[in-house]
């Protein structure tokens, strides 16, 4: 596949039947979510901060520029190895504000709940939801509960939308990556997906593993005070660290060049991936971020990601080329290139 | 029930046992919802700004006083006369913003959908969001699709978060009724709830009933122009004039004496209650809202509301008193007087 296919074929979707109906595989952060987004709601909601497809939206208020992100989260099991739905649902928000260099400040809090839902599991979620919330650093300061009729829910499903101050200077956007630039990594890969589906199918391994669920954005004022280098900020979460590669590749029309000895994936997820025929650069991570900077200051900028708990496992996994634009390419040990492609449909749905 | 009850029983529910289970009901915006908020949320986000129980949460960021609101809607069925989910997912989050005195700037949009939806629904939908969001002068600016299997949701959730800019000087809270205040609402009740049951239940009246759904952010501010009287504002949407009245009486520690002759509501909403046994005053509205303010100005209020077109029905329907705080009292047509309490279990479950 050539790099003009990979472009058209992610600007411009082939248009989804009107028949159509959804899938689960529209929900997987692949290429089915890509069409669906682009095709059904960038078509519709036509501003020019949607279309720059980041975790975030930025926008100007009162001469402030504060960020506004949204995740609903609908992983089941609601408890898993590492962390649970409200964990998850904090995290995953403060880390979209990050993202785009913001300060996280404020979140909203919204349920579905599953009529017949024990109130203690609430409870758990809720307790959970707040000492996440006090670690990191930010209130969660308004709500809502809606309760839907048994089998028209799951237990229980959260919005989390989040408000964040986004420092003057600060440009960090998935159209941003140069040619040059090198690619970072904050540690391994794949522990969140293994850890979901572990859980959720009984499997049992020689040690837990357990998801790596984490706020970023301690770690990413670090960088950012550290370098004015850095152009792109992502979070790898559904669809793994490819289909976050491949967005970026094709926002900013650049290649991306990775390589696979460089890529962390700690053995025993390696082992997993392995037994269940799964691709660990598909697997979602919910406490890692990707960097994308000028290569000058590359390598202290992952001297200063080591230092941090979130980031002591940080590699610089690849470079950013003017070949290629669209497309992730990935040299193996062995010496020879593959594409790493965006994930087709869905490896594991409800991961997040 | 004396007033000393009513507020206990308020500010200090019985705690929900730890086995018990989510009922309809907790979803209701009345007694059980009520009961829910304070003893799993309220209990565990303590912040000042989440226990004023406002409709928004207003915060300063950089000097600016951001508000922001969040709801999700589970709304069964997806499409009703005069409207759509869509449609009540912006009106709703605008009008959340617009009862703090708020100028509506940009949505957050998040779906939950079910697999198997067709996404000529879903189309339907996002276009009747944007339209709304246009006409209203705000951007749905990002975004999040999740996606759970048949069975495990119902067609599609949405969550709508709203941030919004508050001019200095306007402090409008649902603690801040004050005795002597009246007590003005912007037209008649019941309409959304009566055409989402007549639509579920498949009823056929003389005419058909239609959501009131409307965004209300343009005569809150003509109203805010017209007097710095204002006190408290909030719309009367899940548990009706009844259940928000009960909160903003407990919020303020005032009695709210209502004129029942003066609460419009329309015949055939009137008919279609008395043949479904309902109570008008616990039925859901989408585009009405509760305006508490002294009462030198609010003849003249009365007269601006009344010039717009979502206040051409607007009345003065009570006044705030010191006597029985935290209780609501309605004088009948025939000079009796009945205590309007809360709703206790869920007269409509999914109106919104």
């Amino acid at each position: 596949m050539g790099q003009t296919n990979t472009i058209a074929e992610f600007s411009c979707p082939t248009l989804l039947p009107a028949q159509e109906t959804i899938l689960l595989g529209h929900g997987s952060g692949g290429k089915l979510s890509a069409a669906l987004v682009r095709d059904v709601f960038l078509s519709t909601f036509t501003n020019p901060e949607l279309s720059k497809l980041n975790d975030q939206a930025i926008v100007a208020i009162n001469g402030s520029r504060i960020a506004l992100t949204t995740d609903s989260f609908v992983v089941s099991p609601l408890f898993f190895p590492g962390g649970d739905i409200g964990l998850l649902a904090v995290h995953g928000t403060i880390n979209d504000l990050a993202m785009g260099g913001a300060q996280p400040l404020f979140l909203s809090a919204a349920f579905i709940i599953e009529e017949g839902l024990p109130i203690g599991v609430l409870r758990k979620i809720v307790a959970s939801m707040q000492s996440a919330a006090q670690a990191a650093g930010v209130q969660i300061i308004t709500g809502d509960t809606k309760v839907v009729e048994k089998g028209k829910g799951d237990g229980v499903f959260i919005n989390t939308t989040g408000i964040g101050l986004v420092p003057d200077g600060i440009e960090l956007s998935a159209d941003a990556a140069r040619p040059g630039d090198k690619v970072l990594l904050s540690g391994s890969i794949g522990d969140h997906g293994i850890a979901i589906l572990a859980q959720r199918e009984g499997l049992e391994f020689e040690s837990t593993i357990e998801s790596d669920t984490a706020p970023l954005h301690t770690l990413v004022a670090e960088m950012l005070r550290a370098t004015p280098g850095l152009h792109c900020m992502r979070d790898p979460t559904r669809g793994g660290l490819s289909s976050t590669l491949n967005e970026i590749a094709v926002q900013s029309r650049v290649g991306i060049e990775l390589e696979e000895a460089a890529i962390p994936i700690r053995d025993e997820v390696k082992g997993a991936c392995e037994m269940l025929g799964l691709d660990p650069l598909y697997v979602a991570n919910e406490g890692k971020l990707i960097a994308i900077m000028e290569p000058q200051s590359a390598e202290s900028v992952l001297a200063v990601m080591r230092e941090h708990p979130q980031g002591h496992g940080a590699q610089i996994i690849g470079s950013v080329s003017d070949t290629d634009p669209g497309l992730v390419t990935m040299r193996t040990p062995l010496g020879t290139t593959r594409i790493v492609d965006m994930l087709a449909g869905d490896q594991l749905p409800r991961i997040c």
